[in-house]
């Protein structure tokens, strides 16, 4: 035996974790059709599919009780798991929610939680089905499982993008980021003086983004009408740059993005100014957007192009391990995951 | 408007909470045959239903690392989930494992706990498909997810109990609680006292109980063999007398349960001797078992009593809101609610 160095978590990066892990697990059931790598798992079921996908969300890591209303955080924590379930291309039917609650919460605050809870499950059409409920030594965790169905040839994974499709990206990016950055900069501001009013007005936008983030179904639903199949398709939770990479390791390709055509809200780009930060900074690594990433055929660039809320920012590659972003003077810089989650 | 009392989560006790807050939702999904209210959720797909669990596990309230292997962990945090769906008379198929890690583990020691995860999907049939992992500001915390599969006229609740059925009880019960009293009392001592070496030897079935539980699927084959359907069905996690209110309250009926019938092991008698308590408190309210407890019709007492490892307990009776236990003197007590969750 050779003696092994102890290795950090945090050395090895999420996904890397997840990968080495999970990589002596070998499937047994039939139904099957897709474990641990995608928005969600996929179980067979004859001439339709199910999607499973899980998010935790804890207290101190993903949110901060001091600027997030509670309503606003049972909404989140349903949506960015529709949001995975959407990035198949399936519906949500049902969900599961499991609470670990501390001592400091009342029964008023949880009616608060669950009312969002419940906007979700009413707006996207989903039930609660289930969930556990524990004491918590420590704060609040929130732990949601979502599930949804579509027919087995609509289904869309990450690793089915190939070559010269072109990459879209709906709404815009890094605004969550920034609506994250104000909330942290004023909660900063009144801890160093007590007295201190947070001025929040004129950031509704990206502090709505932050707080209350909307999976993109109205894109799904028009690219349906405009009878367009996506190659490959991820939602962006974690940062463009992330997903892309993503994409690109399971569908074994490359890709070039545009810096000018990458999507940013004047709202975001003002924010990043008062922290004098680039704002393609927040779109590639800050996360939380939610919006989607998906490849469509060359052949539907008029189409695609003309449905509102999608821009087309590039395309894949022949170049495997090559995820370039292409600057306006032409250069070309390769692209790396800074995801809030390896870190 | 009436001025609204605060109330403390406390007050409430875990499943009126869960009743109170998800009171509001209604179920839009067709395929939603049963929501929140059983050991798993019910999904309709035409000729089979398919049934949902989650369970969450955290440090310092449902664990302690101080003698708690990892493996051991990664092994029952599945176990537990797979008895929910046991419970239903279904066939487990895939799981989700999310985890919380503090910055205290190692790559090594999550390796430990995957491998009592990987250990109970071989000996189980499950596949992992999916989960979250997550930086946690503090100890370890654990949610799992687990899916099966039953025909839909194999399917057992806890709302259908019947008058006059026969309660049965797989094992023997408080062993599992017995077997944590022995381990704070080492962890205690040895607190105490730093040079102290736990004494543990002796108590291995009991602390074996505790530290890896096993699901009774033996005993639903052998139900199965025997051509007996049980009436209702559901499993012992928060001790006997909380689960046999959950089968009263469901089925709208009432119980009496016998004392001397009750299955204790000889260990459990033993340990609870040291500690001076009654071993019927460790099986009323002690919880994690994990055996089965159910009903069968009355025709079939000779069938189930021939079973290996089940214990005729008691009956159903048409009492609604009347559990009773009746001990030796023929004096019978209400069951009272005590388990783990409650406090």
């Amino acid at each position: 035996m050779t003696s092994k160095k102890i290795r950090s978590v945090e050395e090895m990066g999420e996904f890397g974790l997840i990968d080495h892990l999970t990589s002596g697990f070998t499937n047994r059931q039939d139904s099957t059709q897709l474990g641990v790598g995608d928005d969600a798992a996929v179980i067979d079921h004859g001439s339709y599919v199910q999607v499973v996908t899980t998010d935790l969300l804890l207290e101190g890591v993903h949110f901060d009780l001091v600027y997030t209303p509670l309503k606003h955080l049972g909404y989140k924590a349903v949506v960015v798991n529709l949001s995975d379930v959407y990035a198949m291309n399936a519906a949500p039917r049902q969900i599961t929610v499991s609470l670990g609650i501390s001592g400091k919460f009342s029964v008023e605050a949880l009616e608060e939680f669950y009312g969002g809870v419940k906007l979700a499950c009413e707006r996207f059409n989903v039930d609660l089905v289930g969930g556990d409920t524990s004491g918590s030594m420590t704060g609040l965790l929130i732990s949601v499982t979502a599930i949804g169905t579509a027919l087995k040839e609509e289904l869309i994974l990450r690793s089915t993008a190939k070559n010269n499709q072109l990459i879209c990206v709906t709404g815009d990016l890094g605004a969550a980021f920034m609506g994250l950055k104000i909330l942290e900069r004023e909660k900063q501001l009144h801890a160093e003086e007590p007295g201190f009013q947070p001025e929040l007005t004129g950031y509704d936008y990206i502090l709505e983004r932050y707080l209350k983030p909307e999976p993109r179904v109205d894109v799904l639903l028009a690219l349906k009408e405009a009878g367009i199949v996506p190659g490959a398709m991820i939602d962006i939770s974690d940062g463009l740059a992330s997903e892309l990479l993503h994409i690109c390791k399971a569908s074994e390709c490359g890709c070039q993005v545009y810096d000018e055509r990458i999507p940013l809200a004047e709202e975001t780009k003002e924010a990043a100014a008062e922290f004098q930060m680039e704002p393609m900074v927040a779109a590639l690594h800050g996360g939380e957007d939610y919006e989607l990433l998906f490849t469509v055929p060359l052949s539907d660039h008029d189409k695609v192009s003309a449905i509102e809320g999608v821009s087309v920012i590039g395309n894949i590659t022949d170049k495997k391990g090559s995820a370039l972003l292409v600057g306006n003077d032409g250069n070309a810089i390769q692209l790396q995951a800074q995801g809030w989650n390896e870190s």
